[in-house]
């Protein structure tokens, strides 16, 4: 009923906008909305800014994280650690890891996590690539940093069944209480892997 | 720190959408890892879909509405009610009273809100244009629907001002209690409202 008074262009970019994660019809609306109301060069500026990303952005093809050059400027960058690689999901979660700043080291991409139900099994993940890497023999220690999910876990212990007879240390990133929460919040799956991991005080 | 690591053009893609109301730095982010995963195509298409916006979209000169003919859906239907229209801040709100699916006059779209301190006083808005409406003479009942906000309110109180003395009525949206809401949970300025406003039982 309503979809008569919206104007087709508006609905195209409203029905374009749904298909963005967290973005339902409501907040699609108002995106649209807001776009029209501001004028016309703004949009033309997002639509570039678009229509650039997939031409000028490639895989690394070291790390396979998202970069324009290649190598990316962390495998590029002769002051890091190619010893240690950091095994994430995705590039975002190495963005999450630079946040933190305490690790200098190269990652490793793998470009989503197993999940037989979707059809991802090892070969569409940057597995066997991870291993060229360790066949290259650079790599000392490799630092496991899926999340904590179920097939991020699934997906940590197929590394783990597969690596553990390389001559690399495997590490895990530490699971545990949040900084600055209340113990008595946490939920207890959380609780009881920080009490099995627990650590002697130095 | 991070941004070294962001490719430029995906940067660029999140400082764009962080300027569309309610989205911030990590949403942003989030919707540009999507859009980069996400085949080139897609991006293209939404791309296309901005730059369309625009170009196809006018303001009806009638109601001054987004629309792609003029005069918009609404003017051009004869089955519609010319002599009663409805008064509110943004096209959006059309689409709500459209929703709401019992009105069945014309629109009268303002472009905003009183508000000296943003520079936007009567000038701004299309108040000429509503009187030049009643000047024609077809309108019989201008019914103000703006938002029961200060600057709405402060609106609403301005058009009533305005266009007491001209030849038609004048009316307003009903305040008060929120369909199946709890009267305790009402906060009181909306009771007061709804007190003032009681209607007789028919």
């Amino acid at each position: 009923m309503s979809l008569q008074v919206i104007p087709p262009a508006l609905e195209r970019l409203i029905q374009d906008l749904c298909k963005l994660p967290g973005i339902g019809q409501k907040t699609a609306s108002r995106l649209g909305m807001t776009i029209l109301r501001r004028p016309a060069n703004e949009a033309r500026e997002l639509a570039d800014a678009l229509t650039q990303l997939h031409s000028s952005i490639q895989l690394c093809s070291c790390c396979f994280t998202f970069s324009e050059s290649d190598p990316c400027s962390i495998c590029g960058n002769l002051k890091r650690d190619a010893s240690l690689v950091c095994v994430v999901e995705q590039p975002g979660d190495l963005l999450a890891i630079e946040k933190a700043g305490n690790f200098n080291g190269h990652y490793h991409i793998l470009h989503g996590v197993l999940s037989p139900m979707d059809g991802i099994g090892p070969a569409e993940l940057k597995i066997k690539e991870l291993e060229a890497r360790i066949n290259s023999g650079t790599i000392k220690e490799i630092f496991i940093a899926t999340s904590s999910t179920v097939p991020g876990e699934a997906t940590a212990s197929f590394l783990i069944d597969r690596l553990h007879k390389r001559p690399v240390l495997l590490t895990r990133l530490a699971c545990g209480i949040p900084m600055g929460m209340d113990i008595k919040y946490a939920d207890r799956h959380t609780l009881a892997r920080a009490i099995e991991s627990r650590s002697e005080t130095r």
